[in-house]
């Protein structure tokens, strides 16, 4: 597979990981590895990027580290000769990226935010990202459109009549929309979860297209297996369309989770982010690219929903205790290295090394959630007494060892919860938390009982609702 | 003021109020009526909507009932001649709609969603909302724009090699938003929270004049008078920017209120549903459209944030009991009245009839307050044992006639909470919080200590936050 390296504390993280948990199952020397640092991009003239992205199209399975896109102040900090744009750009456009895959992350034994998995498919390409704009006065915005054969046509023609507006112009590439359907119809059959389509088409009637081809690759190819697993009892036997803003309100009730939601661009970028608190936060989040390459292979990059984590970084090198929860790069590298030894496997490689692939991943994903079981988690959610970032590493490859190497089983105790999770991305009021207990606990007796309780979720809408499917009236 | 009729059940709940709460107490003979029920729009060709937008500007002062845009069902159901579009975009177009405002709503001593206000403007023109589209295959899309003297320009020129795409093209008119900060600012200063400007301005780029505008309007007009009153100590002393998708986790995790937005359209919507929603539902949240008459007065329209209830109405039909909470219809009226008031006053009328709507509107409130406080609210708050929608306006009428012309005063006990409050909107699922609540039970004694409640918000992603600033990298 392609190794793409970034920097600060999840790069030292990722490379203590390899080195503890990987190298002594795998042989890496075959991994194509790429340094996307900024000094190394800088030094490189950016040819490091063109070449990472170019072997990933070869190979068709990358791993990359969080990176980082230097500020005007990093740029001097770092000494770099030019400002560095995002890698994402280059990625997205050279693997024909269809779809950003985020879905929850889930320790077994230990409850985060949404209780079973939400699936989510952003389309990767189109929409505003792409726009090309201008500011302009009073007059007159043509748009034509001229096709490669027959006459132009008349996309819009609009006065302004203010003297300062700004004029935006996009398109949405649909071909690859069947592709994200089969991939999120595939994703949300195999996950038994139910799938949804959000779009604003209700006022944004352009956006009809993104809903008409899933709707006929679902009927064509998935309504029966959903229908027969029991996935379509709470929508009418139907794929179900939601609008965008309403939406934003259902991800804060379905805390129950067990459903999928495929978007545009933007509404994805926004609608992800909101998933990713309401499951407390990004570290428990994926973010996979899918593309395709043009003999039809996936390709696939799988990275961790957040950044460098530049403040442990900083704690880090001032030699204070870190504790970084790995979990959202784990399950990058997981993802990777499952995706490689598939495409090995079905360009004719040995099933074996597809079946050892396939075994350690499984081990070790109950090596690490046992070892959070055990109460020797990061801090985030063992609280204080939790694990440096070295000593559950270390913790982890011991476990690992046990069960893979010596065939040890066994079954961790239920997480017994620390006296509050120390969250890294999250500073809570203690303050404030009193006040809310004391006014929940209307009783004034020191606890709340089931009835304060579910009053409680009520207000703080987060209470678990019976389904239903009424949709909203178009916000115009 | 004019005052726009709708149907359904929130027009029979209107005109209840009306005739019990209002008419006691002033003329409306002078007040400017249009039915703009489906029926009667059809009827009379529409012209009801233009008359209605047409005195609209006129009075400046404007009360609407929800509304119903007809679905392709609801056409043939009413025996309508033809469609019949929502009336939204007329009013915005026929008021020079600025900004929609939408604020939480709160009742005193009950405690909804937020703890404290929280307040939102939404660019009431702009987006995709008016964007020109079609569908094209392969070839080049050209924008250009005709200044009304001198050459044309070039937006933007690209290639499109799909054989599906649609092409958008939109603009963003700027000049208004100046007015639009204005509002904003002074709004939040008199409600004393923490202003906000979100964009997407760090991808966007073509956002970052409706963030350049606030900024100069904020440091010129405002930034002293936020400092004096402390709101800028957690900004660091200056106007923030908050980007688009980092505000949908922020909204979420806020709970305290204290704060408010002012977004570009469709981030508007997005972002004031999610609010609605934390909030308990679009019933806690109003709904006012901000214009502006070519002589400089303010044209102000007031709604409630819901629809016409059709659920509640269906059943009032079938004689069945209904509780409908009007708190949205009412504030709005209340707003309408005042600004009316206002109008009046600076046109020259009597100070006395300004006096009277300001006492009668203080009054109310305090009566419904007070209503809900000794737990004869509706249903949705105060639970199985509330008052029916008749009931309700019938005892506030009562109260508000003591305090108003019997001159009595009393304070009403802080609101002894129901059971279980009982919300319209939402059918909350017992077992699945029986099941949340023994995860959080976690020494299973029956009941929720303050270390498991603090557990608990952190989990549910609903704890409060110290105040923290950092932003958040761009997602691209």
């Amino acid at each position: 597979m392609v190794y793409i390296a970034g920097e600060e504390m999840t790069h030292y993280a990722s490379q203590l990981i390899v080195k503890e948990w990987i190298k002594p199952y795998f042989e890496t020397g075959a991994w194509f590895e790429y340094d996307l640092s900024c000094v190394n991009r800088d030094k490189t003239g950016d040819q490091v990027l063109h070449d990472a992205v170019a072997k990933g199209a070869e190979i068709g399975a990358i791993f990359k580290e969080p990176t980082i896109t230097p500020t005007k102040e990093q740029v001097e900090e770092f000494g770099l000769s030019s400002p560095l744009g995002s890698p994402n750009g280059a990625m997205r456009k050279g693997w024909n990226g269809i779809t950003i895959s985020r879905d929850t992350i889930h320790i077994d034994g230990v409850e985060l935010g949404f209780k079973q998995p939400v699936l989510f498919e952003r389309h990767a390409v189109g929409g505003e990202y792409g726009a090309g704009w201008k500011t302009v006065g009073r007059g007159k915005l043509l748009t034509t459109f001229h096709p490669e054969k027959g006459d132009p046509l008349l996309v819009d023609s609009r006065d302004l009549d203010n003297d300062h507006n700004v004029a935006v112009v996009y398109h949405n590439p649909l071909d690859n929309v069947t592709d994200l359907a089969h991939h999120f119809f595939s994703r949300c059959l195999e996950s038994e979860v139910v799938p949804y389509v959000v779009t604003k088409k209700t006022v944004f009637k352009w956006q009809e297209g993104f809903w008409a081809i899933h709707k006929s690759v679902f009927d064509e190819h998935y309504k029966e297996k959903f229908a027969a697993k029991g996935l379509l009892d709470g929508t009418g036997g139907e794929l179900q369309h939601l609008i965008s803003d309403a939406a934003t309100m259902q991800i804060i009730r379905w805390t129950g989770g067990n459903f999928g939601m495929s978007a545009h661009n933007y509404d994805g970028d926004m609608l992800t982010d909101e998933v990713a608190q309401v499951h407390r936060s990004p570290g428990f989040i994926t973010s996979n690219l899918t593309g395709k390459r043009e003999d039809g292979v996936m390709i696939k990059e799988y990275e961790a929903s957040h950044g460098t984590v530049t403040d442990l970084w900083h704690a880090h090198l001032r030699g204070e205790e870190t504790s970084l929860n790995p979990l959202g790069l784990v399950e990058a590298m997981i993802g990777a290295m499952q995706h490689g030894a598939k495409l090995e496997l079905e360009a004719g490689g040995p099933a074996e090394n597809f079946e050892k692939v396939m075994t350690w991943t499984t081990t070790l994903r109950k090596a690490m959630h046992n070892t959070f079981r055990y109460g020797q988690g990061t801090r985030d959610l063992s609280g204080p007494t939790g694990f440096t970032t070295e000593d559950f590493i270390k913790k982890v490859a011991w476990r690992l060892e046990r069960y893979l190497i010596q065939g040890e089983d066994e079954t961790a105790p239920e997480l017994s919860e620390p006296d509050r999770a120390f969250r890294r991305n999250h500073k809570v009021d203690d303050e404030a938390v009193q006040e809310m207990f004391a006014s929940y606990d209307t009783d004034g007796n020191g606890s709340i009982d089931l009835d304060e309780f579910t009053n409680l979720l009520v207000k703080l809408g987060v209470a678990p609702q019976k389904v239903e499917n009424k949709g909203k009236e178009a916000d115009i």
